[in-house]
């Protein structure tokens, strides 16, 4: 063991497209020992990583290999206090809903060093594949982050949790620009409707984009009124 | 003259470090033979292009060497006409706030090839340079991007363009999340005034964030009152 020599990077893998890493996020994985990586990220990453690095799947998303936060947490603790060079690859960007933040906080709060490396976030990437621009100088002039990753409308049937998501979409509904609903390809119709029912025109453009940045990518554009 | 074999690559750089530039963005600098590059982007970064390439600098920013949007685009169009590679690099990444979206309708109008590569936005980049999450599972479900280059409380003592400013710094203080304010530096104060009168808690923690991911990056924190 050689405590204090280990170091955790949380590198950002951009939304798909292995091309859309960083060359900072290529330099790190390539001297790394450990890389534990998401079910997003494009596979094709890991083989910028030595053929000698030890690769862990950490899921996420799909049925197998899934480990939980805590699991994860505790995994790059480990690597990093044996003194080895920790890669933790995430789908898009470590700090816009990656919980990066947490185990950032985590790793602060045991003394381990880390190296946030930004990516592009899918928020960006996606829109600029799909050839729809985020912003425009006639058209929308501030951009909007936000999950879609619960059905709105069943939310709003719910019970106390409703309440507060039907307040998020009515402020998400009035802010003045393009508004980006991550993992929002389950509901989009009840997305599109609850935005309607709080204030936007039925006739805004809209689009739902599946497998953004990679070869499989699906648009489909309409309004929200459909 | 070689029509139809030129092409364009709108990429962007990110917000400053020359390691968040993405590998597809290296990939077609390096094998450029025009980069139209803006002064917000690392001069480090056109070390990537070949010797021989043609750098021209657009500016936008600071004093010298500034072309307009029309010298821009008629750049890239002459360029891609003669059948070269043309890098139009641009800071942060092109379609948020980057005016890429008149770029690529312009070159679209005139029948030009052209290629976007998104990058690390400043809004995603910056914030994480500064150990500030954008999100966090307990803290913020969502994040903004808006500009802030004018300064609002100016726009409101004025005409008719301060209404609808005004209405949108309303809208921008009750978005349930990380608001991130590119381009405010100049103004902070104002900004940080009219969001309070807009409705934000007065000890809404915030930072100002000068030189983001560079050498010289300098971060103030504090409260929106403050």
């Amino acid at each position: 063991m050689n405590p204090g020599r280990g170091v955790v990077y949380l590198v950002g893998a951009g939304p798909g497209d292995p091309g859309l890493l960083t060359r900072r996020g290529g330099e790190v994985l390539a001297r790394a020992d450990v890389v534990v990586y998401d079910h997003l990220a494009s596979p094709r990453l890991l083989d910028l990583a030595p053929a000698s690095a030890l690769k862990i799947c950490a899921g996420k998303s799909s049925g197998h290999c899934t480990l939980n936060q805590d699991e994860i947490n505790h995994l790059l603790l480990e690597h990093a206090r044996e003194g080895r060079s920790v890669v933790r690859l995430k789908g898009g960007d470590p700090m816009v809903f990656g919980r990066g933040a947490e185990e950032a906080e985590y790793l602060t709060r045991h003394g381990i060093a880390f190296e946030v490396v930004p990516g592009v976030t899918a928020g960006v990437g996606v829109p600029a594949y799909a050839g729809i621009p985020v912003t425009h100088r006639s058209a929308a002039s501030a951009v909007a982050f936000v999950t879609g990753h619960t059905d709105p409308e069943a939310e709003e049937r719910g019970g106390d949790a409703s309440r507060r998501s039907g307040l998020d979409w009515t402020a998400r509904a009035a802010f003045p620009g393009t508004l980006v609903v991550y993992m929002g390809v389950t509901h989009p119709a009840a997305i599109g409707r609850t935005l309607v029912r709080a204030g936007k025109p039925a006739d805004t453009p809209a689009a739902v984009i599946e497998s953004g940045t990679l070869p499989s990518q699906r648009v489909i554009t309409g309004t929200l009124g459909t």
